[in-house]
């Protein structure tokens, strides 16, 4: 049985293989995808010299400390004025430096008097002050974002600067997540009997759209391999990236979505990874016409499925689109906890911060069946494979959920 | 001049006063929505004591060792089977445990031979053991979702077992966003004399979108009072929730946002905090009908206004919502900084984990006119009002951005 990171390196691997194509979307709907160009400053930022303040824009000297004024320049409203030493213009923020002009004095440090600018005893001037030279921000030419950038507001407002109103990125995986089992209904229905609801697909699918990717819900199939083969073979050659089943993946007699697949020429890379809860993971890919196909089969019970997204496809999908993985954060246990296996366990924990410090409790039952008590946890405590029983007063990495 | 958390306060205050409405929304689309209601637990959850594990259920007794198998239950195919202390039924995970047992036997557990499961010597049975019983998660008529709770993948999940496939949801805000300025050009163009693209809006919508709520780019209009006042008039009688500005709310002739704001009916909170950058921000308030729309005037340097957005806008969306806000990150600083003022400081850092501590470098130019800078920056590093020149090695709070 693989260990996890073998197993993660293993998802990883392959989702690496599948090829991104570039589209050009609009600017304001840029938030959260990845760039797939280099964005080059197409100006010097700011593309001339500027004011930072309100004041008086002159040529420095020594001595001089009353000027007249000839003119006056706000942001947008350049004109030249004929300046010398002993005058000055009026100059706003934003507004462009005259080239005779090397300072600019802000409005608290003068005071103004029969059309004059006359330095507070106080006044303290350097030359160069509160001008912001062109280019300063960045020359022309200069890399502004790099490609596999995942665009945030600020990135955007600089891409704005640099005149891209159309940004090159990387396509969204289109993820498709199809449940199984005799005992799902919808969730429109009320369980009777020994049946329970579908909730998996609606986990998944929530959690592939905060990846900024495409999630499809397939709702479920009931454990009829023939019906399943049927709807996955169709899926396989609709268009999909990667293909997500929940349940059936253990080792009973009704487990049969592994040998489903394979016998649709899905090629098994692994099955089954030494981590709780989620040990029956199984991955398989699939390739037609040099498209290959990642097929990950999760285990049925709720939380090992969104247990299975979260340390499986969550960051196999950010290395594919070289994305650094959230950090995890590192935390104080507040219980004891029980771990007699060699697993890689992650269980469900409430992380929050007091006086400064993170702490960390899984005062909440463990049971992968339980997804009400999984959706009040915040986190997944990870522990490795040879720490036992870790105690209260350690410290725990979180991976934030 | 306001406190920056006199400020903030005032600015929550009057977000507060907006009316939320609830609408109703698809399960699959809720993601990041604030629930409006409460969802309780329609049934038990499991519904019915099931089985954990692959294996045999058999009613627990001290000296049984071997059990004939006499049927079979899978999940979601339940039928009564006649069984007693003698005999057991193949079980597999999630299926229903017939009334008679108590106890799940695992299938590394025993041998099955002729028709009947002998013990392994090892094996060690406790009663009750590998059961789920029914409601462990949660009862039925217990609280499970929280209104108000801001939904994560696995809370869907959790209402999808509840049997809700449409939630009720606050509404998202309207906010616009406008820019003003003769210096402003559109992306699309290239700056010649003393002109700049427009990029704060782009900025702002993307950092409002990020936050769930409902963004409009109204471009920008040039400094001329008429055409503005026209243009917000307008605007506050479209339905909007939250008008933002950004430029021409300093002191200057051309700063003319806030007395045309007020002379069209906004009254004024405040003008300006005492905080860098971004400190000439505005706050009004436009009432009319018995709705209550804040007007924000954020300053033109595209930093400035990505700050204010951060510092202001977002924390008193997140309280409206009654969301808690993101906990800032205590890093160590990297770099000895300037300050001798009396202002609250939010610098540009680089927020990075190292040897499982978090540092922060504040080496970016620090310019309110360097969005591109800013742009390579993950968070604003708060500089408290009575702190003076941090230095390296202090511990600092950041702000993710």
């Amino acid at each position: 049985m693989l260990k996890y990171d073998e197993a993660l390196r293993t998802v990883e691997d392959e989702f690496g293989k599948i090829k991104l194509e570039a589209e050009e979307i609009e600017l304001c709907d840029a938030l959260n995808w990845t760039l797939a160009e280099d964005i080059f400053a197409d100006v010097n930022l700011p593309p001339f010299n500027n004011s930072s303040v309100d004041g008086i824009a002159v040529k420095f000297n020594e001595t001089t400390r009353k000027w007249k004024i000839v003119g006056e320049i706000s942001a947008g409203n350049y004109s030249e004025v004929k300046l010398n030493e002993n005058s000055a213009v009026m100059i706003m923020t934003g507004a462009k430096i005259p080239n005779y002009c090397d300072t600019v004095i802000p409005l608290e440090e003068y005071e103004l008097k029969n059309g004059s600018a006359k330095l507070n005893d106080t006044a303290v001037i350097k030359p160069g002050m509160n001008i912001r030279l062109k280019g300063s921000d960045v020359k022309e030419g200069e890399l502004v974002l790099k490609k596999g950038v995942q665009l945030n507001p600020t990135n955007i407002a600089a891409a704005a600067s640099c005149g891209k109103s159309r940004l090159k990125v990387f396509n969204k995986l289109k993820l498709v997540v199809l449940a199984t089992g005799d005992e799902l209904i919808k969730v429109e229905e009320k369980p009777t009997g020994d049946k329970i609801r579908l909730s998996n697909n609606y986990g998944i699918c929530a959690a592939i759209n905060g990846l900024n990717q495409h999630a499809t819900n397939l709702g479920f199939v009931n454990d009829d391999r023939n019906v399943f083969k049927n709807k996955i073979e169709n899926l396989l050659s609709s268009g999909v990236d990667v293909l997500i089943t929940t349940g059936g993946v253990s080792v009973g007699k009704y487990d049969f979505v592994k040998e489903a697949l394979e016998e649709i020429g899905v090629k098994r890379k692994f099955h089954k990874a030494n981590i709780k809860p989620g040990k029956p993971v199984y991955l398989g890919i699939y390739e037609k016409d040099e498209k290959i196909i990642p097929v990950i089969g999760l285990p049925g019970n709720p939380v090992s499925s969104m247990v299975g997204f979260y340390v499986f496809i969550k960051p196999a999908i950010e290395k594919l689109y070289n994305q650094e993985s959230a950090v995890t954060i590192s935390a104080v246990l507040q219980d004891d906890l029980k771990k007699n296996d060699s697993k890689r366990h992650f269980l469900r924990g409430i992380l929050y911060k007091e006086k400064n410090e993170w702490k960390v409790t899984a005062k909440l039952s463990q049971s992968s069946g339980n997804i009400v008590e999984m959706s009040r946890a915040n986190c997944l405590i990870v522990i490795e494979e040879r720490k036992l029983n870790p105690a209260k007063g350690e410290a725990v990495e979180c991976i934030q959920i």
